[in-house]
């Protein structure tokens, strides 16, 4: 019953694409943009592991959002519609859905995005939420991690380390701070940031399980060192009042949760506005991270390990 | 660590796809055939609720595969590549993955589907376990629930009601029964079938939730009476031993998991092979069940309600 009310009541008000038929069919049936190719990701919120029991609800789907568009960001390609997978415990009622489904709408009324379809089950011990992102980009243009060469510079979007304070914001260890708690709860997809690396970046990725491991990913991907200096870290104003020295700069660099893309440009390009030179791309393989004294440093952790 | 090794050492050999980049970016990159509309669909298994937790792993993937490929089936479309979003309990070990992979290895071969990534989440208290599908059909042709016509024929494949007997037989309420449990355990995508009804049927959708509770969501969705005369619902040898009379058939009516193809055929259609006239289509609304002795019935359930 909550399912049907879900679906119904809910969901079918927003599925308003042709595509969606209504949610009254067994699949979706969409027509690709003609000459491109298609940009496919499924990404999962667990509560209890990547939000918490009392995160607000709209702000869950944003985020579920989101970190999908993350991902099709970071290949540089345009959103073009989503199936949801909704996963319900009995902790989610119906003003928990009613405020999800609103947090969905923003979200999708924001990017544009159709909802072509999904499904939804209740019963379960806590909510798992799922969504599939579908992208399109010009044949041969997506962005990817393998292409990092020696001699490139390594870039960061935005700041690092903001989600993982506001994650200790939200458990109460951090005294309260808006911005910071913003930032963990609702992610900015960079989305026009990756549009305009295509062509540009040899090598592109988001950065979500921490800025340390996953430049690590990067350099194994392409066969490389990527070279981090800690100093050139960019810092919110809140996040480096909480950053006296390099300890905490390697926590920020191990925190998850920016979803801001980590990416790799040749030398000579001029980057994009409101990103930051963080390091260097060398022959050789694996991670090194220098500290602000200008020596190398081994970080007690590098990030989220999957 | 759970999820590293699944991915690493048990998945990733079954990505080879091209698009799927060897698990290795943010998304998969695919081109879809030209002159094709996409079909596309997620649906998920809760263990508990769509499994129970003894179920052989590898059945478990092969039944994932299953469910979503019946409903590209039922669009009348062709499978083309699968997303998956695991999440893992701890009851899903070392040798729980190895077997659940080992079925999925088999599926993916038999219905020659790339695996084109994906997200993988441990620590849940029991498995959620998403499946999206994409596939193709011919621009305009997807098959749909809202066609069917007064004067058609109304038409399932294959035998009614096995899978929820199965599902008595692995909860022990049952005497072992093989076929009948393989039923349960291992629906059959109509694949073929979908595709020939392209063009033929006036409307079609998968049978998941009871013949019955499918049957009036089909004459909803078209704005017709569906009738169903119950002497004709087609049932396997090992159903008809358990089934004496209109109250068994009843529920073989009702009970889920069947995945048969439930489909109207203009009148003077020569039906598919494998595939039974079990009612008509009438002017009206709703679902009327006649009984063994030619009078209307009031079935107790119709089936799974969402």
């Amino acid at each position: 019953v909550k399912e049907r009310r879900l679906i119904a009541e809910l969901l079918r008000p927003l599925a308003t694409s042709r595509a969606a038929r209504g949610l009254a069919d067994d699949a979706a049936v969409w027509q690709p943009p003609r000459g491109r190719e298609l940009v496919l990701t499924h990404d999962m919120l667990v509560c209890g592991i990547h939000y918490l029991p009392n995160d607000p609800p709209g702000d869950i789907a944003l985020k579920l959002l989101a970190v999908n568009l993350s991902d099709i960001a970071a290949m540089g390609a345009r959103p073009a519609g989503i199936l949801l997978g909704l996963g319900l415990s009995p902790a989610e009622d119906d003003a928990w859905l009613d405020a999800f489904v609103a947090g969905l709408a923003l979200g999708l009324a924001r990017w544009a995005l159709p909802l072509w379809g999904g499904d939804t089950v209740s019963g379960l011990a806590h909510a798992v939420l799922g969504l599939t992102a579908i992208g399109s980009v010009a044949p041969g243009a997506a962005l990817s991690r393998d292409g990092a060469r020696p001699g490139d510079g390594l870039y960061v979007s935005g700041t690092i380390g903001d989600a993982g304070l506001g994650l200790a914001v939200a458990r109460g260890a951090l005294a309260h701070d808006g911005y910071l708690l913003r930032r963990f709860r609702l992610p900015e997809p960079r989305l026009a940031l990756g549009a305009s690396l295509v062509g540009v970046a040899t090598a592109a990725m988001d950065v979500s399980d921490g800025l340390l491991i996953d430049a690590e990913r990067l350099a194994a991907a392409s066969g490389i060192t990527a070279t981090i200096d800690l100093a050139a870290l960019p810092l919110s104003r809140q996040a480096a009042a909480l950053t006296p020295g390099d300890v905490e700069r390697l926590e920020r660099a191990a925190a998850g949760d920016d979803y801001e893309l980590l990416f790799t440009l040749p030398p000579g390009t001029v980057p994009p506005a409101h990103t930051t030179r963080i390091g260097l791309i060398t022959a050789g393989a694996g991670l090194t991270v220098i500290g602000s004294d200008g020596r190398p440093l081994v970080p007690p952790r590098l990030g989220f390990e999957h």
